[in-house]
């Protein structure tokens, strides 16, 4: 992960092409920072030896006065100048075998941290890239992207030839594509072809600094002369300190990085008194070390500022797991280059287009891609855009009540219509908005204007206690036959809700249901006009399982002896919220299959753009937009947001199912649903990406009352006595899975290799934990590690 | 704009670099569509005389036998091999003269049109760009955004030499962020680098076919024998037939212009199929007539497909004036290369991460300018961030609510709290939730659950009517001394509230206002606890332009005498709703200080993003921040998305208000800004983009009742008994507006030179039009022609 020491200042040198003079500047600024007493680190990670020779004519490399300050070191070395992608496959001299990635930026990365270690005085490294920006290593990845995890600040060297503007500013962009803070920009003062005059105003205009410094002489063939040529070229460019010589270079590059370090160690101060945080209670925030300063991300980790302690030697950014998949958005990890471009190239093609009565195809595909294909397949007609979860559920709300009033309100008031209620379960959440929030119960995140309008069982649940798997059910459901704890036999059963509706507990489940359903229908004044309900998972409520056969039982009863060819609702419109579970969160695309009935409504949105914007989409069956149709304007769906559809989180939506189909086909998924299948003695319809004994024993442990685990989503239950939403007993217990740890010598799974910590939420007394759809198993089986060294100790 | 016919398969190639073989490709495209009996026109419209020569040696261009059916051309020819902004300012061997980017696009649209004219059987055309992808053209503009508006399909020629990996892939992602489709990528099969080898697998991965073609022979000294190989060499690429051959890529070319014109032409109907579109009555949209298909859009316009009419030789996509600023949010056009780039690096460093109690500096610096230097300077002390404006109206009630309670809700039962009311305006809009609703009358908008809590004044307002500015008062107000409809001086004079204050008027809306007030105490039992307004003008409720005194006297009223040195907020939270008229929407960046006060509460949004993406930011005061003060979880405001200070959205932010600081000192902006204080006969707080003798000679039009612009906006209110938000007759009186019109003969001022109509919306009896903070003003002329003339018919 990212490296930032204090007192070394480490910029990794790419160039818009080969032979840009790379190496001849990088030379210049390693001499320069000599000169100027700085110990110098000149690292090249990959070299290519016949290029090096090319250049060895200009390069007297560090020359004899200063080379006592410069230590230069290079990784791993070939000799054929061609491709990388073609050297992989040749030899590679040094090591004999083709590194990983991840072995390079972690050799990096380590050579970075002991160059830190021995520069206690303030030092620069200088990290030269071969070729071009996006030049492959010897994987095949490219360089902006194999080098993306390190996040080092860079110089772009510019292209000084004919063409040069072009490949300078292309080279740019890969880089800014990819999020690398670019400090500056170096290039020879080429007279006729001039590029730096126009590139100095390009890059002024977009904040960069550009430097142009003398080209070297031309080829002397006597070897002596064109060495004393050279020598003096460098001298001549180390001495000056003449405005955009190497030396200015220097200072400036030292500017930025000191103006970088301020800024982070003044972000915490700042933005606890600008910042108004989303559930935060700020007068718990005691002071800067309660602030997570996240400098960049990449992959399942954040980079984290933390203050200095003692040492100057240790990295000011550290790495820290992205534990609940960035408020449970993520996807494909951080800064997925796939997902940038997808998010570029709307922009570039669209911006934002308005979409009443317009369309555009990133919308048109993803609107055809969920109904065709995607979790309204088989039974939904139309896709209603809005932009998060909680405006997607007011959209689904409005549906309903339109449909189930056209239907059955004709008797009704004004008045009566306000008090109309929803049918759903305790533990519900829908999302902020006021109306969603009028769905559920009263509860602490409500606020004055809450007014609950409707009923909410209590749910039966599932989950792993003392290691075995459990059905819990509610008192006001338990009796005798019904007992309060029974065993299930395994979690593939569990979710095989077809054949378990043949069950004591499912005739148990539909009489209670039908008794409650009965009784508020006598005694209650307000009719009830949706059942809405999280399939499966409960989360804000506190990462509730819910006993699927409940759900499909309640859903059963409401919709009566429906006639299966008939594509009206039946009942009370049926809403899905999967804005959190849906789309592979939690191990399925959507609950549909796995309850054995479709709803009218759905809502979905978090993991649908794949974790960068906001984006829902409210799916409904065609009896729901029916409700809707007519020829009078007011008649219509009256809702709707500026940004409706916009074509960025469309294309970006779109990229991301893509991507997930794929994943879906992954061996990891394959491994995790093979270790499930093999502890349920048969492939089920649920697993996890956490490990099954994992879950049991934490479920055993004295401070645990239940552990659960679907898909990527883990649950840890702690035995609280204060418990609820506002107990801190979770997060007190948690807390040291914060800090970074690792053994000594061990390289971590970050990238780079760094020891890592784990950014965790709670919610009251339950611990959870949510991988994106690509972590690595590696990673994951070092986060159980984590958290049970954590809890068991 | 866009230029896309039916018969005529138009491809822009872009070089991945100077001498990558653009020239002997493109020739080779151009010679075996001949051979395919395709009449082929080529067209360069930038040529370097010097690098032709050098390309000239393979190049015996078209050869004898196909040469009837090509026709080659050239725009702009320069002699040196320079880049092309140095050519600028040597001599220009055509024209004389620089031609403008504009001049440019508009000679290379209309040779594509005459192509058109000239080509009734199927025909293909290649347009040569020269360098690289980013190398300027004479204006010194970059190649990949001066010809965007045009929106090519695109041909990429791969660079096959050391290095080539690189600068093709650089190449692709800078079209990629503008947009451009890449059809394919065409490049020389080098034995020794084998880029072709590494890209084919990149390019793939990414959908783009990559075709790589045997590299031209060695140059030959004799020139008779060097033509007669490279004749050979040609005749070889344009013969085969095998995979991967030149013949391939045609074919391919063919098939994917006839994809893109079939996927346009089932556009509409699949929209009708699977899209509910937002405040759309379904049942009114009667055929594909009725659906906009937005193929790309750039600056203000959309390219738009239209069904072809007979003539065959006109093209599918035409320009369309985006007259409501996508839905209000645009704010420096469509597809604007420098908010890309924004979202593109945010993306790239972070993607999303979670933000409860963390920091990143895209959000920080937004939270900061907003306070410090933006609508919040004086007043606010905390941001809040949501998706929307009304999900952050959402959040500001919620905060008025908790404030006003803390203070003075101690006897409140939990149903009274429920019932706390609104002060407002009627014609209020604040979102679409359904908490955003009850804070406005019943309404059109509403659904089943609004219930309307608080009270609306009935606001006098201001426009033109006959040519004269005017203040109108409801009837409520009027009296002997307080004329229903009184003559302003001026606009400028209309929006000097400090000077008004003292006006007669002004007392009579304070006596007005009080007694209300004293009324709803005596009477009500409902409690009132928050003001909400949209300053200035109320937007979706029909563009009421409020008379800015009475919505001052109405703030002053409400706080009563608070010392001013109070930090505290008085008598009511006041929150003011900027999510539509803020950020120089209506030509000021926050209404406060035209109304000479301070908020306590702020909401803003839309333009916030450019015209980009959702985000919202909910500004407070301190003292509103402290009632959600404690070591209570419970106390805190506990609220939030996913998606909360999503860093691309912050990141446009940031980019969008630095350039809106440019805007406001441009010259197309103090111009008309001396347009209206002429009319004033001095500089006003009040001005329009929109011309005030246009605007006066609207008002005196028969069918208009009233006419009125500030800042971008402008609207007309159309005479209409049946008035209303449901009314048709501004709709359909404006119809002929979308038609593509323009004078024969003459370049209109759509990019390319195309004639253009007008995409507008209305709410009920009132047509508005919306321009970016950026449109020029000949484009803002040439729009109040074609509103004059179809109006004035």
């Amino acid at each position: 992960m990212s490296s930032l020491y204090k007192h070394l200042r480490v910029h990794q040198v790419f160039g818009a092409n080969t032979d840009v003079g790379k190496t001849i500047l990088t030379t210049a600024l390693a001499r320069t920072s000599a000169r100027k007493k700085f110990p110098v680190f000149y690292l090249k990670p990959v070299s290519t030896g016949a290029v090096e020779d090319a250049d060895d004519h200009h390069v007297v490399r560090f020359g004899r006065n200063s080379s006592n300050l410069i230590r230069s070191e290079c990784l791993y070395r070939y000799d054929d100048p061609v491709s990388p992608h073609l050297a992989a496959i040749r030899k590679v001299s040094e090591s004999g075998s083709t590194p990983t990635d991840s072995t390079l930026i972690s050799a990096v990365a380590n050579k970075i941290r002991e160059y830190a270690s021995k520069s206690p005085k303030p030092g620069h490294v200088y990290i030269e890239t071969a070729g071009g920006v996006h030049s492959p290593v010897l994987s095949g990845t490219t360089q902006a992207d194999c080098y993306r995890p390190l996040f080092l600040p860079t110089i772009l060297v510019g292209d000084s030839k004919l063409g040069g503007i072009s490949s300078t500013i292309s080279s740019y962009e890969s880089l800014l594509l990819r999020g690398y803070i670019v400090d500056t920009v170096v290039m020879f003062r080429d007279e006729y072809y001039r590029n730096w005059e126009y590139l100095s105003e390009y890059f002024k205009a977009r904040g960069i600094h550009l430097s142009a410094v003398d080209p070297p002489p031309a080829r002397n063939s006597n070897a002596t002369e064109d060495r004393a040529s050279t020598e003096e070229y460098y001298a001549s460019l180390v001495a000056s300190e003449e405005e955009s010589s190497i030396s200015r270079v220097i200072d400036y590059l030292d500017a930025r990085h000191a103006v970088r370090h301020k800024e982070l160690e003044s972000m915490p101060q700042r933005s606890i008194d600008s910042i108004w945080w989303p559930f935060v209670q700020h007068g718990t925030v005691k002071g800067e070390q309660d602030v997570t300063v996240i400098d960049s991300a990449f992959g399942d980790f954040f980079s984290v500022y933390k203050q200095p302690k003692n040492t100057s030697s240790s990295s000011l950014l550290s790495p820290e797991f992205d534990g609940s998949a960035s408020w449970w958005t993520q996807a494909l990890g951080h800064a997925n280059p796939t997902l940038t471009m997808a998010a570029a190239r709307a922009s570039g093609r669209y911006g934002h287009v308005m979409f009443p009565q317009a369309t555009h195809l990133p919308a048109l595909r993803l609107a055809e891609r969920l109904i065709q294909k995607g979790p309204g397949k088989g039974w939904a007609s139309r896709a209603f855009f809005s932009d998060n979860g909680s405006t997607g559920m007011e959209v689904a709300i409005k549906m309903a009540l339109r449909a189930w009033s056209l239907r059955n309100g004709a008797d009704l008031t004004k008045e009566n219509k306000k008090k109309l209620g929803i049918l759903g379960l305790k533990g519900s959440y829908h999302g902020d908005t006021i109306g969603a929030m009028d769905a559920t119960e009263d509860g602490v995140y409500t606020c004055e204007w809450h007014d609950s309008k409707g009923y909410w069982f209590d749910p039966p649940t599932v989950g792993f206690q003392d290691g075995q798997l459990v059905i819990s059910v509610p008192s006001s459901l338990s009796t005798s036959d019904t007992p309060h704890v029974s065993p299930a036999k395994s979690l593939g059963w569990v979710y095989d809700v077809g054949e378990r509706l043949h069950t004591p507990l499912a005739r148990a489940y539909t009489m209670h249901i039908r008794r409650v359903l009965d009784n508020l229908e006598k005694n209650g004044e307000n009719k009830l006009a949706a059942l809405v309900i999280e399939p499966l998972v409960m989360g804000a409520g506190g990462m509730i399982f819910v006993d699927p056969l409940f759900q499909r039982v309640l859903i059963d009863v409401v919709r009566g002896r429906r006639s299966t060819s008939s594509s009206q609702w039946s009942g009370l419109p049926i809403i899905f919220d999967e804005v959190f579970t849906g789309l592979q969160r939690i191990g399925v695309e959507s609950a549909g299959p796995v309850l054995g009935v479709n709803p009218d409504i759905s809502v979905h949105a978090k993991i649908l753009t794949g974790g960068l914007i906001p984006l829902s989409i409210t799916l409904a069956s065609k009896s729901i937009f029916d409700a809707f149709w007519g020829d009078q304007k007011a008649v219509a769906l009256l809702h709707g947001h500026s940004y409706t559809a916009h074509p960025i989180g469309c294309e970006v939506a779109n990229e991301t199912l893509a991507q997930i189909e794929k994943l879906t086909e992954s061996d990891d998924w394959k491994a995790s649903k093979a270790v499930w299948a093999e502890d349920d003695g048969q492939q089920g319809k649920a697993w996890s990406v956490w490990d099954p004994q994992f879950i049991k024993q934490v479920s055993k442990l004295p401070s645990v009352k239940e552990a659960m685990a679907l898909g990527t989503v883990l649950a840890i239950n702690f035995k609280d006595s204060s418990a609820g939403y506002t107990s801190f007993f979770a997060q007190n217990l948690l807390k040291p899975l914060k800090e970074v740890t690792g053994n000594a010598g061990e390289l971590s799974l970050a990238p780079g290799g760094a020891n890592y910590g784990i950014n965790y939420r709670t919610l009251g007394n339950v611990g959870y934990f949510m991988t994106s759809l690509n972590t690595k198993s590696s990673i994951i089986r070092s986060i159980e590690d984590k958290i049970w060294k954590t809890i068991s100790a």
